[in-house]
């Protein structure tokens, strides 16, 4: 057995335990985390500047991209966000041993149905260290057991970080042993995927490909989304100050973000007065622009776009742009083109719009406005584990309670089925 | 390409559409099937005899059980439960496009979570035809399109039924193309399991092995339970006469039910006073008894177990028992032996009781209760997908609503991300 399986195994034995948790224990804890963090802040810093000296390194031989370097450090900043982050999940509602719903089955027998943590997460990330102390942070409010892997570039701060969690949790007595865990050698995440016995649910933090690769290897439920290539569909009944308000936040406001919009699809109605406006608009904000035959023959400040555009998540100032005949054409497009995360409507036609709100298959389906709200902190959740763009479990921005599940809790008082299928008792009706 | 992963596409294709069937299209359509079968009656049961008689050979050579060649027969009372099933689903709330919660994130920015069909659901089942009219009837409900796999053996019964429904479908315009879709070769099995890019949910229905065999072989999500290892835990504090009431319901109702006990654990004070009466009890039942060695050396009526027992469901008159030290050691030998279905305490003692429920890592947890009211019906929930011991999306009896999943509506007027970013604007807190 290796030594990754026998840490899920400590881990799935620790969840069983975890279950018991009282929210005051795990908020005293949450609380001496963020404390703890503060104290080690001089020896975090210290490993960080020493992950940093051999990013440079790499950084310099051209090895790591600068963004993965920037990533890599941490500031003052990134460092009080990181803290305030482990308060503002303690300040949470436990997600957990809430009743759903309560109903009497029959006289005397009572189901409940009650939250309850989902088990064993597996976490696998890339170089922000300061992801380490959000992960855990959500998975002691939610009693799951975690097991983090963590980037080899950030291996110093990663262990700083971890190790002070993991001294404030040996610290208090209720928790169990091997709640949360930490590995560091690259061969672990192949070892991880086959951990289906033990690890419950996948959670992967980082690139496109990060993604591609772990749900392309593994068996284990995977909360995650690859791409983000979200649409606006301009509609015949648009309003063109809200048409060039939205485009522009949901391109300009923070292109490199997987809620920013790729694509637009505008109603062949609108090439004349909408397109020049907004074509104008974007090009005076620095957006390169790739568009079908027929803008390109009207408008002189677009590229022509190939079969490929339509696919692309460019996660920068670039934008596709296609001429759709109907608002069909439109939700057919979106349901072939898109990843299933955000997609939106500008339109004043309400029935147009619920349309496409009811046959856009995507976790978000917006009308008349950005695609850059499609974030947990922002739909008012106070975490975010992720966006998610799987068709089960849980869907769109996650809060904490996509890391709960639930269970039946039945309290009778010696009841037999027999009884019922005697017909001497009768199960109640709603 | 093959063919299945042509049907697999155009399910796919076909649910988009499906995802805007109105209630009253969908009720009148599987009121239409339930004539349509009425109708068809004398064609499927010639069919159903025809696969019988094929069978009957088989199962003279001893190829197929008693049991299997039971399951393929048609009769009167199956037909009309089946017929009634598919009214019965008619008469259900529907469970897409209900409001699960509706806010308002900011002023004039509406965020509802609304439940939508999941997409392709693919159903593999063994023998029994009656299943595809109860699976087609909640996969219409649910607006999700479907891929059914049965059993080779009714292959003619199989046909008969599906064509019946596949011609209602056909004559109703509303209804989009390939929205359910059947395979009849052994072969397309291994190739749906493969379809991840078009199946969103599998399902089998059948016996263990199938079930293994299915989550052993595909990434697409699993709903279903393999083992079904049900444990009672007499308390320290049990009452006698529930625990026998309880044991006898539980085992010996119908023996071969997943929900069925397989297991009982005592603890070591009631030895003396419940375990000779509950003995006496179970034998005259015709229940075979199989125990530790501390059982064995003062009871005459038991066999020896061995730790093989802990880990079987025997599906029959046959239960292990074993002697616990305290409720710490009943709830660790459940969450080592069980299979998280259905386990229950026998106590008078509160605390106790949810000690182990809150403990007991299983889908379903109870007091004082057979572990026989496992099911979907019995929760009230008017139909049942099948039961989950998964520890994501759905857990349990599964109902209608295990079919569906939600999307995020957003509804804005022009609203930008950047005005609140630069704090013109705030996001309203809870």
């Amino acid at each position: 057995m290796n030594d990754v399986i026998k840490i899920a195994q400590m881990a799935k034995d620790s969840a069983i335990k975890a279950q018991g948790l009282l929210t005051e224990i795990k908020n005293f804890a949450l609380n001496k985390i963020a404390v703890a963090l503060e104290e080690s802040k001089n020896d975090i810093f210290n490993a960080n500047n020493s992950d940093l000296e051999t990013a440079q390194n790499d950084l310099n031989n051209g090895k790591i991209t600068l963004s993965a370097f920037n990533r890599l450090r941490l500031d003052e900043n990134k460092f009080r966000d990181m803290v305030q982050g482990v308060r503002d999940v303690a300040a949470l509602n436990d997600p957990v041993d809430s009743v759903v719903w309560s109903k009497n089955i029959a006289e005397g027998i009572t189901l409940k149905k009650v939250t309850c943590p989902i088990g064993v997460i597996g976490v696998i990330f890339e170089s922000r260290p300061d992801v380490i102390s959000q992960i855990v942070s959500l998975c002691i409010k939610s009693s799951n057991a975690l097991i983090l892997k963590g980037a080899s570039e950030a291996v110093n701060t990663n262990k700083a970080i971890f190790n002070t969690i993991l001294n404030v949790l040996n610290s208090i007595e209720e928790f169990p042993q091997n709640m949360i865990n930490m590995l560091y050698s690259r061969d672990d995440v192949k070892l991880m995927l086959e951990a289906d016995s033990y690890i419950d649910l996948i959670i992967p933090r980082g690139s496109n490909s990060l993604v591609k690769f772990i749900k392309a290897n593994t068996k284990i439920p995977v909360l995650a989304h690859a791409d983000g290539i979200c649409h606006i569909y301009i509609d015949e009944f648009a309003d063109i100050k809200k048409t060039i308000d939205i485009v522009i936040d949901s391109k300009c406001q923070y292109p490199a973000a997987c809620n920013s919009v790729e694509t637009l699809l505008i109603h062949k109605s609108r090439l004349c007065d909408i397109l020049p406006k907004l074509v104008d608009k974007l090009v005076e904000n620095g957006v390169k622009l790739l568009a079908d035959s027929s803008i390109v023959s009207i408008c002189n400040k677009v590229s022509l776009a190939c079969e490929d555009d339509w696919n692309r998540e460019y996660g920068d100032k670039i934008l596709s742009i296609k001429t759709v005949n109907s608002l069909d054409e439109a939700i057919n497009h979106i349901n072939k083109y898109g990843s299933k995360h955000t997609d939106c409507i500008i339109s004043e036609n309400d029935e147009n719009a619920e349309k496409f709100m009811s046959l856009v298959d995507s976790s978000g389906v917006y009308k008349n406005i950005s695609t850059r709200f499609a974030d947990g902190f922002r739909y008012g959740f106070g975490a975010e584990v992720g966006i998610s763009t799987s068709k089960t479990h849980a869907r769109g921005p996650v809060g904490l309670d996509g890391l709960t599940i639930y269970k039946y809790k039945l309290y009778g008082n010696g009841d037999i089925v027999s009884d019922f299928v005697s017909g001497k008792r009768k199960f109640l009706k709603d």
